[in-house]
């Protein structure tokens, strides 16, 4: 983003937030409520489940124990109570990712609790999720006297947690005067769901309970993205009708992330179904459109694409890119062989025709627009042949679980509506050129790359998946990473969600051994036994939970194909015994590609 | 610490900096080894060493693999390989504490790794613990360049990460020129050892392999706290030997964190010994003396001190206070009824005699002399009497593990120079009037207080005993704590370390339910199937690990008793179950003075 851009967008944040403050203040004083009054703590979980939130993550700490209180009491909120702070960030996260249009929300205690939720805070930022985390701290008259308290430096250096947040937040607040306390609270909501950023909430223990007026609860937050100007909307719409004009409508359509991050999904489907444009996804767009559409041709990945795909993105006079996020693991290492003239880029905030950046032109409000202009183009557009994306189990002859087999195989198991978690490594690599059924999710972290992050995302996932009517969660996991975050199975028994984990015991960090290091005992790990873990973490076998070994192929197909295996009504982990040195085609073409730039060895 | 403390700490820091550059320049380019070149790697590698550090902790990462190697092939370092990186920071800071003189050392890759470990460091940081954290970053072409790499935030700020460690760390550094690794790495490394606190070395992929040379190499760090003006010093001493001698002799010592962290141990042992001045300890400070000392008197913590030991501390006419930290935990919730005109403080890098603070004067030079001036006072001293620390087990006529029994119970089972951990909450509170045996070392974190810090530290500390010949580890933890870490144990089965683990299942986060929310639910935790979890994750039961469950006095007397078990020669979990709302005296206490101040309820 240019300096420029990130101006307008921030004098748009201004005016949204101006006019939200003045109708708050329209609202009539006679209107029922208008006269009643709130604790903070009251009014922020009002503002949460407006805007649908309906369970929030995090760990008990000293700081935070007289807020939990009002969630606990809240008829409208679940505190599911996560092992540590790391997986409630990724939980929030999660949740975000398959509750479209609501935030995350995560609770920790001062110092202790929120520096351990970092990593997943600033992947929040990164990948562009709105989780909105409040950390309980000491009161304002100790913050004033700064005692050297417990979760202290010791130094007295009481903004400390707060100056480092900074960095991997969109928007953050110190709430320690109860009369700005509201408008710091619909600041902060807004900017975080509006952005699709985490925001940062220091909430001392006495303002909790502090009393103020309730009457700006009448007025919704407004998290739609600003008003584009007009007049720059026009000449943008007809910048790009010319183009695609003079491309004959050779255009194609190539979703990413932020088409999923910034809620245009339905926005890109009406202009794709009124177009016929073919369409394409990046890795981190995958599942931005139904991967059943008729005109879907599959994942673009630059230089590792399938070749058809390739041949036919790269070789379009025109390429509309919608919600891009060029980063390396997106884009097979920056290999997108599509010059800057014949692209079109729509972002949240602004808009990139060839060489030319519109700022404060965002997407949201653009895309409507363009589907009314470029229907006409819907004709020719139908000529262009879309590659069929579709995914054959091959016949190895051997009954051993490779990764060639497996994906295409676990395919054929998916429904309609499944929401897929993949962690990053050779899961996030591997289910790219599965095609998923009508309504599935896809999730993973494929810019920033935490591993463990998809235990704690799997339960957020769930849980949210279970809220808004989804089908079942299904991870796939690998057993290095799953030994970063593995406490939070007990939180998904305790919750009673029910994902189905696919573990791939394939002796350690398989991805890295492909980076570098094929064979160091760095890149070992210690073989648990997977089988009993869910027993340990509080499941019972058999009722609440099943753990299942397979160790070949034909092992693996009978239990996808049993029927109470996949109605998923417990929690079941499937250990699958795989080589070590294996690995999905794209990952193998990656590592390389990776390993030179980063100069491993001398 | 006061601004000006600041400002001579520092102009010291640069003095030590600048002499110890003359040293190395002074080296002899005839003797051996002087004209030797060497990777910066195997240059900062060596340095460690000759701090005798054996072991390195942390996860691998993408960015740090080159750099990984180099340690594997190190013939005198080892690599435990942790399970998560809050956990290795943890490990790093136990290993630090044990090893007193020494450092941790963490490695972490660029943003999701090193921001994992945030609060580990930072807890380091507050307790004065040298940690050096080294981040394997992208190399300085990519730094210059700045793609959109996996790991970043997306929006081209590289520095990020590193602009929030600064608040956790003395020292930091990004390693980009070759030219002046060396001397960035020998300042760090001095920082950090010098001032028991963090520093951050960004190490990116391509420095790793420059070849530098390493005739610095043969010029010792000088990790010795700065010398003291001797001016102002022989002031100082007059000044306390006046007060002593006003005093007549009525001083009692009390030493605390700082007697441990900054090693003055045995410059203070020294002291007391000459001058037979009675010794008290404050938490933080438990085994600075050991606890067998005859003019040993226990632990005072204020208000919440034994009463005999109040009196004593209390009524003396003169308090010469060594290595205070004075947190809310530590002191009784500040309820010290000692006035400062009674009052010495001497500290790492200043003293303070009454009203008057001396900066630049820091303990280790002046114990020494003070030593020597104080000696005459010993007859005096002499006649001041000490109340035994004991604490003998009550006949409760009951079966039930109360805390009222089980701490001095397991008092009767530790031996001389077993390490004992314990975790912040029932057992940190528990332990304190427990004596502890000759040689022993008592490791809690009672000013950052985070939970689930001691499995990582237990960690950390098993290795650095096995290194130094100290006896057992032993790890006293609840079962809300343990959750939030647990994946270490997998990690001390690898390394075959063999602490004993007592895990208090007490139904939750009971040092909580004290402090606030005595019934809620958020206190609640899953109750997980404890006697499995060490063969879960690596052990074999009954040949590498031992888990046991104790649900009476006689059961967990009979173990304790029990010369197999005591011998711990594989890693042994001992599940202890007491009741639910049960807590020890100090903690009750405690807790009331915490909660009134942090206002919990409207």
């Amino acid at each position: 983003m240019t300096s420029s851009t990130q101006a307008v967008a921030n004098l748009q944040t201004e005016i949204s937030r101006l006019k939200h403050e003045l109708t708050t203040m329209k609202v009539d004083d006679q209107i029922p409520g208008a006269s009643a009054t709130c604790t903070i703590a009251d009014y922020l979980l009002e503002r949460l489940v407006q805007l649908k939130v309906t369970n929030i993550f995090g760990v008990p700490g000293d700081f935070n124990l007289g807020f939990l209180d009002y969630i606990e009491d809240h008829p409208k909120l679940e505190w599911p109570g996560n092992c540590n702070e790391l997986n409630a960030a990724y939980a929030a996260d999660g949740y975000a990712r398959v509750k479209e249009g609501s935030l995350g929300v995560l609770i920790t205690t001062f110092g202790v609790g929120e520096l351990s939720a970092t990593n997943g805070v600033a992947g929040a930022f990164s990948e562009h999720v709105p989780i909105l985390h409040i950390v309980g701290v000491p009161s304002t008259a100790q913050q004033r006297s700064k005692p050297m308290l417990h979760h202290t430096l010791g130094d007295g250096r009481y903004d400390a947690y707060h100056v480092a947040s900074k960095q991997f937040v969109k928007a953050d607040a110190n709430l320690t005067d109860k009369n700005t306390a509201a408008a710091e609270i619909d600041r902060l909501l807004t900017d975080c769901v509006v952005n699709g950023r985490p925001a940062y909430l220091m909430l001392p223990t006495d303002i909790v309970h502090e009393r103020i007026s309730s009457k700006r609860l009448l007025t919704p937050l407004n998290v739609q993205p600003p008003e584009n100007d007009p007049e720059s909307e026009d000449f943008v719409c007809d910048e790009i009708v010319k183009l695609v004009d003079a491309a004959d409508g050779d255009v194609i359509v190539l979703v990413d992330a932020c088409t999923i991050r910034h809620n245009v999904k339905d926005e890109t489907l009406a202009l794709l179904e009124k177009t016929k444009f073919p369409v394409y996804a990046a890795p981190m767009g995958k599942t931005a459109v139904p991967e059943d559409y008729e005109r879907y041709g599959g994942i673009y990945v630059g230089s590792i694409s399938r070749p058809e795909i390739k041949e036919k993105v790269e070789n379009a006079k025109l390429i509309l890119s919608i919600g891009g996020l060029r980063s390396d693991f997106n884009t097979g290492n920056f290999t997108y062989q599509i010059p800057q003239n014949r692209t079109i880029e729509l972002h949240s905030d602004h808009t990139r025709v060839q060489y030319a950046t519109f700022e404060g032109i965002g997407m949201k409000r653009l895309l409507p627009k363009l589907t009314g202009r470029l229907q006409p183009f819907k004709d020719s557009a139908k000529l262009i042949t879309v590659p069929k994306f579709t995914l054959p189990v091959p016949d190895e002859g051997n009954e051993t679980i490779s990764h060639l087999w497996l994906w295409p195989r676990v395919g054929k198991f998916f429904k309609a509506g499944d929401v897929v978690v993949a962690e990053t490594g050779t899961s996030s690599f591997g289910i790219l050129d599965v095609p998923l059924p009508h309504g599935a999710v896809f999730l993973s972290q494929i810019l920033w790359g935490s591993i463990g992050w998809t235990v704690g995302s799997t339960l957020g996932a769930a849980i949210a998946a279970r809220d808004i009517g989804l089908g079942r969660t299904i991870l796939f996991v690998g057993d290095g990473s799953i030994q970063l975050t593995v406490q939070e199975l007990s939180t998904m028994i305790r919750t009673g969600v029910k994902p189905i984990i696919f573990l791939l015991n394939n002796s350690g960090y398989t991805i890295e051994r492909y980076l570098h290091g094929e064979k160091r005992r760095y890149n070992d790990i210690v073989n648990w036994k997977w089988q009993k873990l869910l027993e340990v973490m509080g499941g019972t076998e058999g009722e609440t939970c099943q753990s299942y070994l397979v160790k070949t192929k034909t092992e693996l197909s009978n239990l996808l194909d049993n029927e109470e295996f996949a109605k998923a009504d417990k929690i079941q982990l499937v250990e699958m015994i795989m080589p070590m040195h294996d690995a999905p085609r794209a990952l193998k073409v990656q590592a390389e590609l990776s390993g030179k730039s980063n100069k491993y060895v001398a």
